[in-house]
């Protein structure tokens, strides 16, 4: 049977990722095990085909490969404790969001309990796992990643290996994740702003959408701006933002919205003016974010 | 000549989008006429075919259609008033950022004078102006949009007249708007985080790019969610994010990078969480914004 000459894989951890990622396993044919603190979350998997183990030790023992999406570094040191002697010779691989350092102290944990290790990241939503598109970003030993890439692969079609480093998911991860909550509140606002009208959050989505496309086109030549430190030729100046504080804390006024989430950018725009930042690019605020006033 | 027969525009406000605007005017055959407070502006534009007029009154005389691109609408009453019984029998169409508030007061203005109005929005950046895809949207009186909608056309492919509103455009610019700083201090961030590891900022766009799309992808679950005020099937929670900030927080004190601009969305978290909301949909947040703890 085909499903025999698959890796068997352990999926730790079944939240809304966690299941996300045993689910495109199940699917894929390969025998699966699953395990979660809270065991009712292994119900739905095992109806689709995964078995549940009775404990951590016994799942990781059921595979080779250990995949866990828990919510962080802590909290999978913390799960993984009492089957940290059975990791011996197996692949150890973490998909849950966090700061390098985390990635570092597990990659180091993981060595001294004789697993090989990589950490990843899913730069997609759960429902995404799986698709053809779906981005997925590794950090660890190349040799580790080509072994299991084609296992791995059945988690998004988008696989990559950044590098040998296996903190480097986790700084990707980190640096890539910044704008997300941020741009979310920002969208939040903007349908507080149109609902207090009587329109519909949903009027906002296709023109969001576009912008969203907008500000990802202006990203290269941030970039560019910001890896050269030349803020002198700038499509968008910190002026212009500057002007439309008082507009935009108008607007917020007229609707009653509570925009403490983003009095301090605006803090921000006022030092860059004060510095005579005005007339450069919106970029040069990167400048400002690298070098912190020094606490006095 | 066919020059000859294309609706001659003025343009008030030759900064990098005013420019961007009357060039594409120019470009397209139109009989263009620019003023600029700072006169040195104009040079450019006159080199390729644009006729500089020595005064705002003269500039508004020399066309049925004047557009004005200033900073903001304070700018623009400010600029507009010694020409402002000029605008009698003509359409003026101002497309600057700005909230409701500015663009109602715009519209009484020029109501006052005896000008049709229209006020809109460029849902990009200068470069994209004139391009097929480039999105600017409009509010006010349809038949006056539908009279200079070709000539409107010039400026952007996907041009979109909102309703009869005259600050339509402005609520919708600026809900659309508010994430653009958050999520470009986001990636500012993001590139610290990079750079102070050695890497460049350009490593970052493609993934930051799959990031907005992803973020994209999302929105209509999220106005869904916010529209019913159903938050109780998330494929991302509260708790999720909150989880998050001890390890986002100790990579960028590891990078010397500065956070005090995002703190208060940690503290909305924290009092979302405390509120009882981690299970829910991160969309729940809209509900703190919307609803400013009464002050004592
Ligand atoms: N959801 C998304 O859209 C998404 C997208 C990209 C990346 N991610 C990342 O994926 C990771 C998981 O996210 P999620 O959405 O699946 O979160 P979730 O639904 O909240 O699930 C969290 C999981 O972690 C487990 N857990 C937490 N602390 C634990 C502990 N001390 N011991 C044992 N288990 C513990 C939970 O077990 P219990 O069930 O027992 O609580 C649960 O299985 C996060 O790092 C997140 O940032 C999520
Ligand atoms: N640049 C973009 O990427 C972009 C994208 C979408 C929307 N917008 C919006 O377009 C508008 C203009 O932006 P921009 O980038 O062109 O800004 P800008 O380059 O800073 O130009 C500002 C313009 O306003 C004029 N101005 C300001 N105050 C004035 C006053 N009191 N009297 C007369 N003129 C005054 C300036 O004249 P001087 O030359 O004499 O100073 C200049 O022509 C803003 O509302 C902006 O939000 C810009």
């Amino acid at each position: 049977m085909a499903k025999e000459r698959r890796t068997a894989v352990t999926v730790i951890g079944l939240g809304l990722m966690g299941s996300a990622l045993a689910r495109a396993f199940v699917r894929a044919g390969h025998p699966t095990t699953v395990w979660n603190r809270s065991p009712g979350k292994a119900a739905a998997l095992v109806s689709e085909g995964a078995g549940a183990a009775g404990s951590v030790a016994a799942a990781v023992a059921a595979s080779p490969l250990v995949i866990a999406c828990l919510s962080t570094y802590d909290a999978t040191l913390a799960a993984l404790g009492p089957a940290a002697s059975g990791l011996r010779g197996r692949t150890l691989v973490t998909l849950n969001s966090g700061a390098p350092a985390g990635a570092r102290r597990m990659a180091r944990w993981a060595a001294g309990h004789g697993a090989r290790f990589l950490d990843g990241a899913v730069k997609d939503v759960p429902t995404a796992v799986g698709g053809a598109d779906t981005l997925l970003y590794y950090g660890g030993d190349r040799e580790v990643f080509e072994e299991h890439e084609p296992v791995l692969r059945v988690l998004g079609g988008d696989t990559v290996h950044l590098g040998s480093e296996p903190d480097l998911a986790a700084l990707y991860e980190t640096a890539v994740g910044v704008p997300l909550l941020p741009a979310l509140l920002g969208f939040f606002e903007g349908a507080a702003l149109m609902r207090e009208r009587g329109l519909e959050a949903a009027a906002l989505v296709p023109y969001s959408v576009r912008w969203l496309e907008m500000i990802a086109s202006v990203l290269p030549l941030f970039a560019r701006e910001i890896d050269s430190g030349d803020y002198s030729d700038p499509v968008s100046t910190v002026a212009t933002f500057h002007a439309g504080i008082p507009e935009a804390a108008h607007a917020a006024r007229e609707a009653g919205v509570d925009t403490a989430w983003r009095e301090a950018m605006d803090e921000l725009l006022e030092r860059a003016v004060a510095q005579g930042l005005g007339d450069r690019s919106i970029a040069a605020l990167y400048e400002l974010l690298r070098r912190p006033e020094p606490v006095s």
